[in-house]
């Protein structure tokens, strides 16, 4: 595409390189900006300056954070005898939205992948050894809440193996039929594990 | 939904003011941000901020350019006697990709919109009635490629009324079936007036 003026490109070059978001998409925003007042323009870039410039993570979690330690791991209401296992900050986010947990968390910044070069050294892995080897037993159980794909499974794999001479039970979140699914267009994998992970009718 | 951090929340709210960008979408783009290196992020608001300080806008057709006057408005090789009419950079970019155009451009801002507040003297409407009377007489065609839209409709009624007293001939560009497109499935004001404006078969 041929772009009117340079700084147009340049931006478009710039915006086109977030995820999910292509040329077209791109030059439409770019031009959108052009189009409002510039304050417009000079608020996005500065909360995203800001954003980059202050960012901390949590020293214990891992998770996005203002402070040294984030309100999640500071609340005296949240069971510290279990730790839920997430890959990104987004899980943390989503869990936290099902009302459905009350422990804290570790955010391990990704799953082991050996195509994308990412190994355990690159993730939070350690730091969770050494977390669940401080608090003296006081951690009860692991929750792995991973993404069901090979990476996240070779991930669980990997951190069972790193944890099991510690006296913490490690668990992985239910596969099954989503609720509200359609049995018949469940996949094959899904709905196979589904009946092998099949709960007593209470 | 509850964010992790200030910052993330107030960089959300600049990312998800974008046209089409919903608070999900914005939350996905601010953690990528955050989870790449530092660099990608200022680059991307130094690429906005320096488009929004040095932006400047053709003196004659008005379309984004870096220069006084852009480069289509500038070249020889265009033919200064015919204008096509546009509502925004986005269409002659459009018209350009076609290569079926070798006139010079005009682009308004937009269109005559009394809903949203946007009567003739937000447009580039004068500027267009003094660029043809000062060219005295060289121009010969104004062509209005105008949104088929109320508004579109409503402002190259306004536009036609305004250059009837000036020697160039004011035309439209053509309304019918979409190339490629399937009769059966085109609306009945689309295909009404490609019966109208049928052309002779040559």
């Amino acid at each position: 595409m041929e772009y009117p003026s340079k700084l147009i490109e340049d931006a478009v070059n710039e915006v086109s390189k977030l995820p999910g978001i292509g040329k077209k998409t791109a030059l439409r925003l770019v031009l959108h900006l052009v189009k409002e007042n510039e304050n417009k323009t000079y608020a996005l870039t500065e909360a995203l300056n800001k954003l980059r410039e202050n960012i901390r993570f949590c020293d214990t979690c891992h998770n996005i954070s203002d402070e040294a330690t984030c309100s999640i791991c500071r609340s005296h209401r949240r069971d510290k005898s279990i730790i839920c296992v997430v890959e990104e900050t987004q899980d943390v986010m989503a869990i936290e939205n099902t009302s459905q947990f009350s422990g804290v968390y570790h955010v391990l910044g990704g799953v082991i992948s050996p195509m994308n070069g990412v190994g355990p050294s690159d993730l939070k892995i350690d730091s969770l050894v050494s977390r669940v080897a401080q608090a003296n037993g006081v951690i009860k159980e692991i929750i792995l809440a991973l993404s069901p794909t090979m990476e996240g499974d070779t991930t669980a794999f990997y951190l069972n193996r790193r944890l099991k001479d510690f006296s913490v039970k490690t668990t992985s979140i239910a596969r099954g039929v989503p609720v509200g699914g359609d049995l018949e267009y469940t996949d094959e994998i899904t709905l196979g594990r589904s009946i092998l992970g099949r709960t007593l009718f209470s």
